[in-house]
């Protein structure tokens, strides 16, 4: 997969607005390994959005699939022996190939086994982002405050984290939260878009990282990919709220608008500070 | 996790919206080790109800969650070595910390190594609550009378055995079919709530279980926990089925309901004898 | 569980039409060894058609749950080592019992490891039916022109493998693509049903094989078994995309359709050639 290609160096609207035309022009191919509970949602959430998901998380496949992928998920929300040991595979062979890769720590500092094998892999092989709630964050700069795979802090009180870890590993950590904090260390992106009913739907984050490395795969500025991924995801949510009964209907309208939303409404809606 | 601590002594329709009330307010961390097939839509089910579900099913981290956790559930859907593994780590920390945990032995009697995960697991500590088919109850009770995953019997045909294996572990037993029967052994309460369309979903009965799992942690009274989850999964379904053109959107409708319902038509609605 | 019993011997549309009614009739058993992403949708796809799923994928079961079904799936989406275990156990039983089993070599060509199992399972038994799209078939047959798990060649261009692969094996290969088709190394039928959406969907193929394991459970003709599965799923297909917002919705709307689309409907609907 050819390296990416978009240059898109400042986050602004329109930045967000051609990433999605990039990442639909690309369809570029995401090997997720995640975790089994929310596998399906995630491919869907891909194909709507306009990538090309390949769930490969054995070991004896991820490291070449990732050396031809344009984006690795790695989310360890349901780790087993063998699916950790296809992420450290399939962070192999994104070193080797320099394909980006996002990590998603579900569950860190809440779960020893799992903080472990987060720690590891980002000690392998910096990635292009790393996407988790506040206490995700806390705790993978060594906090000892998760209290469990929902967050409880804003993600502001994250931010301190974010920025030492940014700059620790050279990558983009977003802070997920009712306002989605983006870093790269130096410049810090705020968006504030999105719906409550996106906390009434198993995986919400977890969709959302699968889509950060899909727009890796397309856009140079990892900033502005995790920006535009985000953008993406809560504008849709948004769009999804409004034709919704409830947490069944709201997940099924968000597939729909992510395959509807169109890169002018993302510059036009996106809010940003 | 703190201990139950709503006192509801008796299966009248106060005490089962109460229940619910108690459900929403507490937001139980509901620990699953559930089958690969229902993961996603079993977490969803705990999210529309109310609860909070953590689907931790490794054997490195079930024991530690089990002893946090306010509930958990142990669904032999889909066994492998290492998820069975995962099974007895989770009902040894349950026991260690006196959370509730509940059964749920999918294809008990049709299938020989899951029969035995279950029979083992129950020999090393007692359920709060086995939920099954009537089926799966015969088997467990050392019938051989299992026809595979979907039951054919009736559930009052099982309810010697329910009876029997109530007395036997000092557990609830939730007897699904037609009509739903519930025994602690004395008391037996049958609620006649439901669509015929949960049949056309897979994983209705794996989600009432995990709902199960959520009531033990917020009622004392685990004949009222499995009927308070028994009247809501179905009153639910009642709404959905009135919104629904088939079981797609039967099963969509179905997460929205338990969302939108409230404690008051939980008292209304339910059909206990 | 019985041999197929209904004797529908040519490929028109009153033999699609009767092979649905033998579904409902027969409601048979469908074992599916499947791919975590689709497991779900999977169960949910058999349930809507009018089969009975058992999701039976771990060694110790595999054997004797295919000796007791009427029909067998084996999708190598994501294969682990004690699911690919499973899948050798499963076809042995298959072998034993002549149970029809149905191989969806998902990935084939662009991934070693699946693609050796593959061919593994294939030199143990043959299968009643091999589904793929053209890339996987290909591959199947020796060639190295697989280009991922979303196929890209035309389902005609894979043709002459897939004949060959029917002869050398004397089974039926059915290739998806815009236009499906169909042979048994000496017929080819080609079903032009169908709708762009299924492509925005995880798992629309991976659903529509293990469809064909259950059709085959009911139908000796494993040639109108499989054309009636395409029917069947096609069909539903296109009333679902009349109903459909995008595809969340579209996925929705196609189980709904399954389960109310009419033998009749099949014979009126069907686009043969």
């Amino acid at each position: 997969m050819s390296a990416p290609s978009t240059p898109v160096d400042t986050v602004d609207p329109g930045g967000l607005a051609a990433a999605l035309s990039a990442l639909r022009e690309g369809a570029p191919l995401v090997q997720c390994l995640t975790n089994v509970v929310v596998a399906q949602w995630t491919a869907n959430t891909l194909l709507a959005a306009g990538a090309s998901p390949v769930m490969v998380d054995n070991p004896q496949e991820a490291r070449a699939c990732a050396g031809v992928a344009g984006g690795v998920l790695v989310n360890v929300g349901t780790p087993q022996e063998e699916t950790a040991a296809a992420m450290t595979e399939a962070v192999a062979g994104a070193a080797e190939a320099g394909t980006p890769w996002v990590l998603d720590p579900v569950g860190a500092g809440a779960l020893a086994w799992r903080t472990r094998i987060a720690h590891d892999l980002l000690g392998r092989h910096a990635p292009a982002v790393i996407r988790g709630n506040a206490s995700e964050i806390l705790a993978l700069d060594g906090g000892t405050g998760g209290k469990g795979v929902e967050g409880v802090d804003a993600a502001e009180d994250a931010m301190p984290a974010a920025t030492a870890l940014a700059h620790e590993l050279g990558c983009v950590v977003a802070v997920s939260g009712r306002v989605d904090h983006v870093t790269d260390g130096e410049r810090v992106v705020r968006v504030s878009n999105g719906s409550p009913l996106l906390t009434k739907v198993t995986g919400a984050g977890c969709a959302l990282g699968a889509l950060m490395a899909g727009f890796t795969a397309v856009v140079a500025d990892r900033l502005v990919a995790a920006t535009a991924a985000t953008a993406v995801f809560t504008l849709a949510a948004e769009a999804a709220q409004r034709a919704a009964r409830g947490p069944g209907s709201f997940a099924v309208a968000l597939l729909d608008e992510l395959d509807r939303l169109q890169p002018a409404a993302v510059a036009d809606g996106v809010r940003l500070s």
